[in-house]
Order: C-alpha cells, then sequence, then structure tokens
C-alpha cells in the first residue's frame, strides 16, 4: 500500500488490542469477593463457555460444509472468487474469536464488579466499563486487523499495475467476501443467541417467580444461571458479532465502492479505498481516549452516571470530526470536504437515532407513560398502546437515516446527482463515519450485562442492600444504554446494508468480466465496455427498474421475507421458553430440596437446554435468510435480487425499530410503575405491565436484533452468489 | 363507443340495479317481528343514519375544499386535467350512495332476520344474504354505471379522431380521475369507520361485560346501539367503500394501461379498453346468478351453510372463467387467451388469498389451535403466539400477489418481458378478474353485520333459544366469510394499487405532452418524443432505478408510512374507546335505573362520542396518506413518488395481512376455548384469549382494513396530483 495514511489503520488495531489486553489485565488483578460470590460467577461463566462450545461446534460444521461448496463452486466450476473459501473462513473466526474475548472478559467481570461495589460506586463502574471496553476494542481491533491483512496480501498476490484502476476495483471486490463469515457467524451469534438468552429468561421467570414464587436471580431457580448466560449470549457475543459485521461490512463496501466511483484516476481511487480505513483508524484512537474519559464520583445518581457515559461517547464523536477532516486533508482526496461532510452525516445520523431509542423507550418521555398509563385499563390496552407507539417511533431513525443517505449522497457527490458511484461511497463513507465510535459505543452496550451480572450475584450472594443499591444504579444506567446501542445497532445495519446493496452491482460486474462478458448491448441496442458501463448503464442493462413486474414481486417478496423471518423468531422463542420450562418444573418436582434451598439445582442441564433449543430454533430462519438471495437469484437474475434486497431492507429497517422500541418501551413501563405510579408494585397496572414487558422480551431481544442480521446477511450473500446468479439464473 | 361488447356493462349495470332493488323489495315486505323487535331495530338504524349523516357532512366540507382546490388548480394554473374537480365529486358521490343504499338495507334486514329465525332457518339465511346482496350489488352496479357514464361523455367530448391512438390515452387517464373521489370516501367510511366500529366495541365491553357484568348485547348497555351500529358502519359501509373503490380502480387501470401499451394499433387500442368493462360486465350477470344459487335446508349445520354460501361464489367464479373467454373471443382482441389467462389467474388469485386466511383464522386448522392452547400459559404467550402467527400468515398472500402478478404480466405480453405496456395491463386485468365476481362476494361480506345484528336483535327482545340457536348459526356462518372478505379485500387492494402505480406513468406522459415537453432527452443523450417513449425509456428518463437515491430514500419513507399509518389508527382506537368508556361510566353513575333495567340508557349520546371520536382521529392518519405522496412529489419527482408507492405497498400489503389475520385468529381462538376447549369459559387460558381478542380488535377491524385504503390512496393521489409533481418537483 503506496499510500502512507493507511497505516494509520494498522497502527490502530494494535493499540485497540494492547489497550484492551491493558484493561483485562486491570480487571483481573481485582478483587473476586468472597467464595460464594466466585462459586456463582463460576457457574455462569462455565455455563457461557458450555453455550459458546456448543455453538462453537454447530458452526465449525456449517462453516466446512459452506467452506466446501464455495471451494468447489470456485475451483470446481470455476464461477466464484477464488478467494472466497478463504476469507469467508477467516470472516468467521475472527468474528467468534472477537465473541470468546468478550465473554471470557464480561463473565470474570461481574463477580469483580460485585466486590468492588462493596466499597465503591466509583470503582465499580470504572472496573466494568472498561471490561466492556475489551470487547468493544476487540472488535474493532481484530476487525480492523483482519482487513488490513487481507488487503495486503490480496493486494499482493493480484497479478496486474499497482495503478491500473480495475485491479483495485478487483481487490476491493475480493475482501469484500470477508464480510460473508462474519456476517454467518453473527447469524449464529444474534440469532441463536438472541433465542437463547429470551428462552432462558422467559422460562425462568415462568415458573420461579410465577409459579413458585420466588424472586428473580434466587439460586434456588434452576434456570437462575442460565437467564444470566443468557445477559451474556445476547448483549456480548451477540451484539459484537452483529457490530463487527456492520464494522466490517461498511469499511469493506465503502472500499469498494470508491474502487469503483474512481476506477478513471488510479491515484484518486487509492486514496478513496484508504480513506475509511484511516477514518475507522482514528476512530479507534479516539475510542481509546473516550474510555479513560468515564469515571464518576462517589454517590453519584443516575444522571450523573450516564453524563459520565456521555462525556466518553461525545468526546470521542466530537473529535473524530476534527480528526476526519485532518485524515482526509493528508490523504489529499478529491472534494475532501465533500467526503468529510459525509462521515460528520453518518456521525450525527447515528446520534439522532440513538436519542429517538431514548425518547421513546425511557420512561422520562412521553411515550413509555402513556404506555405505562394505559396499563390501568389492563393488559390489552397497554398492549395495544406499545404496539401503536412502536410503530411510530420507526418515524424518526426512519428519516434520519433517509436525510442522512440523502445528504452523504449529494456531499459526495458534489451535489451532482448523475455522479451515482462517488454518490454511493458517500452513503458507504457515512456508515463508516457512524461505526466509527464502535470502540466506545460498543463498551457501553457490553457493559450492561456486566452490571446485569453483578446485581445478580450480589442478590444470590446475600450481599447487604448498599451494595445491592449500587449494583441497581449500574444496572439502571445499563439499560439506558442498551436501548441507546439497539438503536445505534439497527440504524448502522440499515446504512451498512444499503452499502452493500450498492456494492452488489460492482461484484456483478467482475464477475460478468470473469465469465467473458466483455460487452453489454444495452435495451436501446447501444454497447459499452462492462468495464466502463456507468451504474446508471448497469440499471439500464438489467432493468432494474421499479415498473419491471421481477423487480416489484422481489420486492414484495423481501418485505414478507423481514415478517416471515420475525414471526418465526417470535415463535422460537416460545417454543425454547417451553422446553426451559418443563425443566424447571421436572427439577422441582423430582428434588423438593432445591425450592427449600437445601440442594442445589442442576444448573448446566438448564443451561444445556437453552443452548439446544436455540440452535434447533435458528435453523429455519437461518435456511430462509440464506436461501432467499440464492433463489431471486436463480430465479429471476440480479433484477430479482436488487428488488429482494430493497424491499426486505426497507421493511425489515421499520419492522425491527418498531419491535425493539416496543419491547424496551414496555419493559421501562414497568420499570416505571415499580418504581410506584399508578398504584406501583403488585396493583393491576403492574400485572398488566408484566404481561406487556413479557411479550416484548422476544421483540427486543429476539427478533428486532435478529433482523439486523436479515437485512445485512441477504445482502452479503447476494453479493458472493453473483457468480451463480450470474452463470445460472433463469432470466 | 363503436365496440358492441361495450355494451355488456351498461346493462349488467342495469341488471345488477334491478336486483338489488328487487331483494330489497322481497326484504321490505317481510314480517318486522314484535314492537319490542322493531324498537331496537330502529334505534340501530337512527344511529347508523346519525353516524351517516355526520360523516357526510364532513365530507362535504371536505370534498368542496378539495374541488375548489382541484378546480384552481385546473382552471386557474392550468396544470391538472380540466375534468378532475368534476369526476372527483362524482367518485366521492356515488360511493357514498352505495354505502347508504347498503346500510339502510342492512339496518332494516336485521330485525326481519331475526323475525324469520323464528321461524325457519332457510328463511332467515335468504333474507340475510339477500339483504347483503344489495349491497354487492348497489356496489358493482353503481360503480361500472358510472364508468361507462364517464367513458361514453368524456368520449364524446373530447377532440380529435375516434381512432387516433393518443385520444383514449387521453380519455382513460381522465376517467381514471374518478377513482379520486371514490378513495377519498373509502378513506372517511373504511378509518373512520373502522376507528367508529372498535371504539363502540371495546367501550362497549370494558365497562359493560367487565365492570358491570352484564352480558354482551344488553339493552342496559348504553353502548349496545352504538356497537351494533358499528358493525354496519365497519363491514357494510366501510367494507363496500373499500371495494367500491378497488373495483373502479381496477377496471379503470386497466383500461389506460390497454389504450397506452396498444397506442399504435388504434382498433385493438378500443377492444383493450373495453375488455375490463366488459369482463366485470359478465361477472355482475354471473353473480346474480350466484346469489339465487344461495339456499339451505332447514336445520343445516355449519358446514352445509358455509357449504351453500360457497356454491353461490364457486359457481358464478366457473361460470366467470367461461364466459370471459367468450367475451374476449366475441371482442376479437389480439393474444385471446392471454389476455383470458390473466383474468383467470387474477380468480384464482383471489380464492388462493381466502383459503389462506380461512386456514390461519380458523379454529379447524392448526395456527388458530395453536394460539388457543398457548392461552393455557397466559395473556403473554397466546400475545406472543397469535403475532408470530400473523406474521408467518403473510407468506401465502404475498407469494399468491407475486405469482399472479408474474404469471398475469408472462400471459399477456405473450411471454415476452420487453412487452412491458401490455405485460401491466394484464397485471391490471388479473385484479378485474379477481374482482369480477365482486357483487356476491361482497354479499357475503355485508350478509356478516346483518346476522350479527339479528343475533343481537334476538338476545335483546329476550326470544327463545332456539331463535338465538339459529341466529348465532347464522352469526358464526359470517364470521368465517368476514375472515375471507377481508382476505380478499386486501389481495384486491394490493393488486389494485399495482395496476393504479402502473398508470401512474401514463398519466404522467400525457400532463408532460399538455405541459409542453413533447420530446425526453435520455440519460444517454438519445431524444425520444413523449408520445412514444415506451416504459422503459420513461424509466430511464427519470432515473426511477433502485440504486437512485431518491428511489431508495422515498421506498424507506414508503414503508415507514405504512408502520406510522397503522400506529396511528391503532391508538385512534384506543383514544375513541376511552371517551365511549367514560360516557358509559357517567350514565350508570348519574341515573343507577339503568342498571335495573328500570330505564332507558341515552343511545344517542353514544352513538354521537363514537362518531365525533371516530371522525377526530381520522384526521391525521388520513392527512399523512395524502400529504406523503404530494410531498414526496415536490421534493423528490416522479422518480420518488414511484419509489414511496412501491415502499407503502409492499409493506403495507404483508403488514395489513398480518395484522387481520392474527386479529381474526385471536377472536377464533377465544370461540375455540369458549367452545370448551382448554378449560372453556372463565378458565385462566379464556381470560387469557379475551385478551388476545381485545388486543386484536383495533388490528383486524381497524389498522389492517385502513391500510388498504392508504395503499390505494397514496397511489391516487400521485395519479392526480401528476401536473403539480411535473410543474413543481424540486429534482
Amino acid at each position: 500500500m503506496t499510500e502512507p495514511v493507511f497505516w494509520i489503520a494498522p497502527i490502530a488495531a494494535i493499540v485497540a488490542m494492547i489497550f484492551a489486553w491493558r484493561f483485562y489485565k486491570e480487571m483481573q488483578a481485582e478483587d473476586e469477593g468472597n467464595e460464594k460470590m466466585r462459586t456463582i460467577g463460576g457457574h455462569v461463566r462455565t455455563g457461557a463457555m458450555a453455550y459458546l462450545r456448543q455453538q462453537y461446534k454447530i458452526m465449525l460444521v456449517v462453516f466446512a460444509v459452506v467452506a466446501g461448496l464455495f471451494a468447489y463452486l470456485a475451483y470446481g466450476l470455476g464461477i466464484q472468487n477464488v478467494w472466497l473459501p478463504v476469507t469467508f473462513v477467516f470472516g468467521g473466526f475472527f468474528s467468534a474469536l472477537a465473541g470468546y474475548f468478550g465473554m471470557q472478559t464480561a463473565t470474570r467481570a461481574s463477580t469483580r464488579t460485585t466486590a468492588a461495589a462493596q466499597t465503591s460506586l466509583a470503582k465499580a463502574l470504572r472496573i466494568s466499563f472498561r471490561s466492556g471496553a475489551v470487547m468493544g476494542l476487540v472488535v474493532v481491533g481484530l476487525g480492523l486487523a483482519n482487513l488490513v491483512f487481507w488487503f495486503i496480501l490480496v493486494d499482493l498476490l493480484t497479478p496486474g499495475d499497482a495503478i491500473d484502476g480495475a485491479r483495485l476495483v478487483l481487490v476491493t471486490t475480493t475482501v469484500l467476501t470477508f464480510s460473508m463469515g462474519a456476517s454467518l457467524q453473527a447469524l449464529f451469534a444474534r440469532v441463536g443467541g438472541g433465542i437463547y438468552t429470551k428462552a432462558a429468561d422467559v422460562g425462568a421467570d415462568l415458573v420461579g417467580k410465577v409459579e413458585a414464587g420466588i424472586p428473580e436471580d434466587d439460586p434456588r431457580n434452576p434456570a437462575v444461571i442460565a437467564d444470566n448466560v443468557g445477559d451474556n449470549v445476547g448483549d456480548v457475543a451477540g451484539m459484537g458479532a452483529d457490530l463487527f459485521e456492520s464494522y466490517c461490512g461498511s469499511i469493506l463496501a465503502a472500499s469498494a465502492l470508491g474502487a469503483a466511483a474512481y476506477v478513471a484516476e488510479p491515484t484518486m481511487q487509492l486514496k478513496a479505498v484508504v480513506a475509511p480505513l484511516a477514518i475507522a483508524g482514528v476512530g479507534i484512537l479516539l475510542s481509546v481516549l473516550g474510555v479513560y474519559m468515564v469515571k464518576t464520583r462517589e454517590g453519584a445518581d443516575q444522571r450523573e452516571l450516564l453524563h459520565a457515559l456521555s462525556r466518553g461517547i461525545n468526546v470521542s464523536a466530537a473529535l473524530i470530526v476534527v480528526a476526519a477532516a485532518g485524515v482526509l486533508w493528508l490523504l489529499g482526496i478529491d472534494n475532501t470536504w465533500g467526503i468529510w461532510a459525509a462521515v460528520v452525516t453518518g456521525l450525527v445520523t447515528g446520534i439522532i437515532i440513538g436519542r429517538s431509542t431514548e425518547y421513546f423507550t425511557s420512561p422520562s418521555y412521553r411515550p413509555t407513560r402513556s404506555i405505562a398509563r394505559a396499563a390501568e385499563g389492563g393488559a390489552a390496552t397497554t398492549v395495544i398502546a406499545g404496539i401503536g407507539v412502536g410503530m411510530l417511533s420507526s418515524i424518526p431513525p426512519v428519516v434520519a437515516v433517509c436525510a442522512g443517505t440523502m445528504l452523504a449522497f449529494l456531499f459526495a457527490s458534489g451535489f451532482d446527482v448523475a455522479q451515482m458511484g462517488q454518490g454511493l461511497y458517500g452513503v458507504a463513507i457515512a456508515a463508516v463515519g457512524m461505526l466509527s465510535t464502535l470502540g466506545i459505543t460498543l463498551a457501553s452496550d457490553a457493559y450492561g450485562p456486566i452490571a446485569d451480572n453483578a446485581g445478580g450475584n450480589a442478590e444470590m450472594s446475600g450481599l447487604g442492600p448498599e451494595v445491592r443499591e449500587r449494583t441497581d444504579a449500574l444496572d439502571s444506567l445499563g439499560n439506558t444504554t442498551a436501548a441507546t446501542g439497539k438503536g445505534f445497532a439497527i440504524g448502522s445495519a440499515a446504512l451498512t446494508a444499503l452499502a452493500l446493496i450498492a456494492s452488489y452491482v460492482e461484484v456483478i460486474r467482475i464477475d460478468l468480466i470473469a465469465a467473458g462478458i466483455t460487452t453489454l448491448v444495452l435495451p436501446d441496442g447501444a454497447s459499452v465496455a462492462t468495464a466502463e458501463a456507468s451504474l446508471l448503464q448497469f440499471m439500464a442493462y438489467y432493468n432494474v427498474t421499479l415498473l419491471n413486474p421481477v423487480v416489484l414481486i422481489a420486492l414484495f417478496l423481501g418485505a414478507m421475507v423481514a415478517f416471515a423471518f420475525s414471526g418465526l423468531t417470535v415463535l422460537a422463542v416460545g417454543r425454547a421458553a417451553q422446553l426451559m420450562v418443563d425443566e424447571v418444573r421436572r427439577q422441582f418436582h423430582d428434588n423438593p430440596h432445591i425450592l427449600r434451598g437445601k440442594a442445589d439445582p442442576d444448573y448446566e442441564r438448564c443451561v444445556a437446554i437453552s443452548t439446544v433449543g436455540a440452535q434447533r430454533e435458528m435453523i429455519l430462519p437461518s435456511v430462509i435468510a440464506i436461501a432467499a438471495p440464492v433463489l431471486v437469484g436463480l430465479l429471476f437474475g440480479v433484477a430479482g435480487v436488487v428488488g429482494l434486497l430493497v424491499g426486505g431492507l426497507a421493511t425489515g429497517f421499520a419492522l425491527a425499530v418498531f419491535l425493539s422500541n416496543a419491547g424496551g418501551a414496555w419493559d421501562n413501563a414497568k420499570k416505571h410503575i415499580e418504581a410506584g405510579h399508578h398504584g406501583g408494585k403488585n396493583s393491576v397496572a403492574h400485572r398488566a405491565s408484566v404481561i406487556g414487558d413479557t411479550i416484548g422480551d422476544p421483540f427486543k431481544d429476539t427478533s428486532g436484533p435478529s433482523l439486523n442480521i436479515l437485512i445485512k446477511l441477504m445482502s452479503i450473500v447476494a453479493i458472493v452468489m453473483t457468480g451463480v446468479t450470474v452463470s445460472f439464473s433463469l432470466l
């Protein structure tokens, strides 16, 4: 890589790992508390590792089969990129590795956070937040390090002249296939993890709280460890894999689109490819700085705690705005300020989505309060209110993404709509900008389950009320950041998917050339070289217009896939939870000593049941997500695939926001009532709000986040299957 | 009209009115029962008329304002079709008139059905079904008569040669504006009616059944009349206006697309314009025949009753398949069998959607039974199950519409995908085919509330159990047909909206020519005459490709509008129901004699409250539905509008199916439990299922059906505002 600015990326990746290691070591050096605390923490850690082992076992099989298939397509039939089988495996492996490190850290950190909370709130916050930062930094560090590695390797091994424009398009679209592995692993972590966590949660609540009448986090409940494991599985490993995919996908899509947009100007082209990597790099460095800004004083209240967290994120974001300008200026890229404005647009879009999520799901604002008030009329009225509010809550994120997309397009294209290539590069760069703070935003997500588990540990270990009060404060803070984090994850998934869809056509171009189709005959009879066809000409060649029935149909199917996928994941939680309910009932029945606290329940069995249930239940939705773009590609060709992806994205995005926010709002409406409003605990309103919260559980922690994966996975599957689509499609 | 086959349409329209009049007279001649029955029937009739009066009053104002605006645009600025202000008013007036006749008949028929049920099930079925047929035949009769009238008038008054191809395009696109009035009136009837009916229903249940502990349909409940009125308002007037719009819209869109597709061959062009009118005509004649086939023996069970109804519809449909072939053969249209196959495709698609709706919402099948079983675990599990099943239920209708669209396109284009004009004509013709049985399918929808009200009347009048048993049998049959009818309404709305979107571009063409833009310069520099540009060239001119950011953004916004509109209508029911709850509580409190049965409650006040609440609550969603296409047109131009419409349609269709089927399934799951399963009445499962049913009420009777209006109204607003879009759009 002859562009010096490029080296910001590998340096930043190494810095991320060094600080991740440092935060891990700092945490390990802390006191782990008394024996009871350690035992409980050990159960959770063992459970989490058991889950991961099982997931990795199945992944190994699936990855082996898919890699074999890719190898056959690439080496046997010669219709796929030869790098695909290798990059695919690496993408999956490193995403899984990041999840492994994150879980190891999180499960170790929670007991230490509990121990610290015995004496100091500030210290407990520092331990838990910096442990969360391990996940954040490992994700961005491993992600960026891999991309850098592949760029260098593929660049070295691709024959041809360094300043041959078409060559860099080939390099970037090749490295793009790395996303496929990350995406498939994210499917396991997010969909499987989402089903796991809610099956354990609902199962533990239904038998423990409702039937046996024991409190939450009671060690007599056999599912309690599975429930605690679930928090880590969902919000650490699941969220991490989801954002690992968005992070890598957006950078890679931006590089590929940059290479394509500037194909005629090789020097500018290289700068366009390097820019997203360099911006991601400075984002990492400033995220590390941000982590150090998160600290609080003893006895801080919720507002102060939230302020401490926000300070870290806001300072990082503000500095990135400045640093990105510097990087782009150093690069000397054309239209420097336009590209910079696209980066800032992405950052601002992310912040707006986060704020909107907070508005719709926090009990400090009207929407959630109206849901709490509706609970006075019973379960039906509060559920109706939550669904109405959830649907309305899709307005600000969708409008923000639309405005962000349009502005980024206009900025990067120099307000010339005909410059579609450069405009779409701007959209991808905006996604990179949004995700540039990921190191620290993911830290505040992964922090949540650590604090939550710390509270559970304090409860189970029977620590004093002042300890529980401190862990409660941290837990409550985690709930707020979790809601914001979900909004951020959805918004970045939507923007990443958009960038991936735009790159799809560039990959098709490469495959057409590889298949020997060097000239395209357009509908009006004109001919154009495949390598030089503009995006508009590609659209005309494939008739990707909205009146083409193939495009319309595929769009309808895309919308339907989003609903079907959500329906399946919602029902999956119900079935997996039923298995857990049966097991907990069986343990209580077979050994009455458990409920009397005289015998330990069999935690491992519950963990195993949730694990197996989740793995089985994720099969059908996963098959749909992977098969849809392949089948539509075979039946309807390129026009159909683009229609499917856009339809799935438009509907899936709005649906994901609806599901996540409705779930988050019900959860907080319940908490609002528990805080003493509308009759408080055990009132009619409270019972109604518990029903709303239970309905919201699979909405917000399974189906909603799983849709993030669906929209990205469908796009990346389409991208890696272009060879098959080009070779075998019927239309 | 020089094409003799054309005259089938006016003859059929007259036949429809004659039989409607005849069925009405027959019903009027029947015994109306004892005084109590007549009094109760009178209350419902008075309430229904009070509702209609209020709705028509507001409509008058809105129509005057909008017509004035159209007149200004057409005569003042000269940028709109000069016929628009007139056709608009007629479309609204005749849709409202059909609703008025239908309500007059339905409210009179229910007491007579009750009276007949005292002695005979067969007679009660005949009275109620034939009274429902009045609505069905008035809708198709008035609809078709109007279209025929406008075709003749506009044809006569449009200058130019009869065999000038461009002239017939102008005539058909002009008459298309008739849909705007029908669509705006449908908005009032369907959205306002949907809010009315559920506000009354939920309000009556919450205070009457839950708080005061009096049974359903008890005359002491002040909201009971409003509830009965609501059934008529929703399922007679609302459903009728919805399908009046689909019926007219699909015929008009097919004519406009036919004129455009065959613009170069004037004789064939006229045949293509006449074909949809003639097919609708034979559909009416055979629907009348079908009505006469609906009869049953005394003591028939549910299966036999359903069989009697199905026989009427199936015979009509089968005969239409044959008759359509005859009509098209008589016309001598090009590609006769291709067009015929498109008609049949539409019919079959409608049947598949109806069957799928039945499968997902009938307690005879697994989905609804699984929801009933989940009720054993409480409200949360049954709600989760219903939402999962509802989401999955979008698969068959969407796939059916996709397959139907593709096949109709291929058949009509002679399997030549490049013949987009003829293919899209085939899609519109398929919509006409689906709606050709409307005379009888709408009869079976409007029959539902008559039977329901008859049961209510029997209950309130204190008639014997054998009467109630007969009315219950008829009511239960009505529930099945209502579910199927809803699926049919959604499917036909989707196909009609698709046809309208396709016609949009043809209207744009007319407006461009009117604005003096006679040549289009395409992106590749070539020029083409506006009058002769192919659809593909139009798409290229406006860059309506899926990678154009404007199209993408508008698609996202379309998906979001569908969710926002649903959210608003769901919340509207909650608020309007609250007004009713307050009023019923007030009456019970102010006059304790009411609950003791010693004083009549003030029914009129409840009717008025529900009416006013509904009218107020429908404002915001209505404004969104109308403003969205106008604003997107002004901001983003033609490409944006097409994106918005397609995004709204794809998401709205799947969302409507989800909402309607989830609601229908919860309703029937409750009935299944009440029939003695899972513990029967007053069990835990029953209480949970009541919550599910209440949540489903606004889903299935307000938001779901309102989405039908949204997707059609946005399309027709876009069509009538083309002049404004062409003249003022920013992009």
